[in-house]
């Protein structure tokens, strides 16, 4: 087991780096002292054992990217350079020194291919574990803001949504089955943050805001868009084949399934009808989820779609 | 009770403003953007219950408020200007919204006192309340780093040490002499950052370097000393009237038991002797801790202390 901060500190210094040419005071000081861009990004996000992951299967290395991965979302949802983080680590008594090192080697891995820098953080001993990460960088010149769409605008997505879902419904009941959905257990348990997706998106001067779908489109939509707005689904809305084979299996309408599925970390975005052939252009992984429209709900053929604890419109 | 993230969001935005000159962009998007001066202090801190805290004795207020203000302690330690911060928000189902409400006025109360933003942050539930802060300030041109001191220069505190020991033992044992010990107290519930004092000593070039005493002087003198270096206490080592008082009830040497006490943080200094009367005059509750002589250690009248389990030069 750990045996005391000094000993975590030790790990910590082997694993990440504590140079960087945007910290000009590393760890092991009272703050790091950072060179800045002007324009920054920040946001932090927790990551808590058995709120956002259970260790019955999660691995270590699964905990140490997820908590940062989670965060980078943020990040690429506003095209930003991610620069570097800070982590506040509570640590339980049942786990050892060998889960903390592949842990945090997993972590560092992820960081290392984004050239992050670790910058600084906290540890307690604590009941249960968890991540807290901040983190920070650089603001493209182009500030991508939600509520900037109006009636007639494309609405895209970039990545795929209700796989993570799927994913998650077949771990939690520890299914035999896990084995046929790898995309779906990749992406509850290694989502891919978009950064650089983000990036190229910012880099369009064509897009209307952008923000990463974590809880599901059926809540983050609402957030997305303006007050008396609301969406038309495309009608070729794209079904993964995994989501669309699970829910065959459960009896659920792949859509509403879908639209309900949270953690995938795909990004939102919205666009001039004239604009969308070029995001598509530029954007490969980028899809049509449909249309904004002049009334509030989410509608599929015509119909609006009222399903119950899914429908932030209503609130 | 909290009935849902967006209950929370609510009285966030209620408690907190969501303008600042350093915020472009404020809470309720992926990630805050942010003004950022071009060298920037940044830390972050944990403040847990049942580690950090207990919710028998300390307030809501005093929650709130302590959790910022131990953020606020670190920049402090570099003389830094603080500008922001995020919050990361762990919840249990046991507290009420009225103990929201009254920790983040609090928090806020605090935050407006310097000026702060309050530029994102995350809300979960769980078992118990936890608070993780990360902070960010404006750094000062002239960067105060540890192991700075040599032989013979001037070691010096700014504020008290001893004084929150005293409370957190009291409050601990549910002491009813608790009322005698009013500064105790408050140093426990609620320590003063000395924000304005790091800014003063980093704005004299003759400070060798600064760190606020979180984990004691003993635990935190090795971690400010160069390696191969210690501390002759001066004879006059000051003892707070209070920390006396209760030494004498308990039957403890009051300098050890100052030694000992983490959490008042207060800001361990150094400079060269000849500099030692132009801090003095500078900074009104700075007094002289000792001298830095060439040995590892803390000497008290010739003696080394070596007191087990305290002094963290043994290892």
């Amino acid at each position: 087991m750990l045996k005391s901060e000094e000993h975590f500190l030790e790990i910590i210094n082997e694993v990440f780096p504590n140079i960087h040419p945007h910290m000009l005071v590393g760890r092991g000081d009272d703050c790091a002292v950072l060179v800045c861009p002007s324009k920054m990004c920040m946001s932090s996000d927790l990551f808590l054992e058995d709120v956002h992951f259970r260790l019955r299967y999660f691995s270590p290395e699964d905990v140490g990217y997820k908590a940062l991965a989670v965060n980078l979302s943020d990040l690429a949802a506003h095209g930003a350079m991610p620069l570097g983080f800070n982590l506040n680590l509570t640590w339980p008594s049942y786990l050892d020194v060998k889960f903390c090192r592949s842990m945090l080697e997993s972590m560092a891995e992820l960081a290392g291919h984004y050239n992050l820098a670790l910058t600084g953080g906290d540890l307690s001993f604590g009941s249960s574990l968890g991540l807290g990460v901040a983190i920070w960088g650089q603001s493209p010149e182009n500030i991508l803001l939600r509520r900037s769409c109006l009636p007639g605008d494309i609405m895209f997505i970039v990545g795929e949504v209700g796989l993570a879902r799927c994913g998650f419904m077949l771990l939690e009941e520890d299914s035999q089955d896990i084995h046929q959905y790898p995309l779906s257990a990749a992406s509850h348990l290694r989502p891919v943050p978009l950064v650089l997706e983000g990036q190229i998106a910012a880099g369009k001067k064509i897009v209307k805001g952008l923000m990463d779908v974590s809880d599901g489109l059926a809540r983050d939509l609402p957030r997305f868009l303006l007050q008396d707005t609301g969406l038309q689904i495309d009608p070729s809305f794209h079904i993964n084949q995994e989501v669309a084979a699970y829910c065959g299996v459960i009896n659920a309408d792949p859509v509403i399934f879908s639209l309900l599925g949270g953690e995938d970390y795909a990004l939102l975005g919205g666009c001039a009808e004239d604009d969308w052939p070029l995001i598509q252009s530029s954007l490969a992984s980028a899809w049509k989820l449909g249309r904004v429209v002049s009334a509030q709900g989410i509608y599929l053929e015509g119909q609006r779609l009222t399903l119950k604890g899914f429908d932030h419109f209503e609130k």
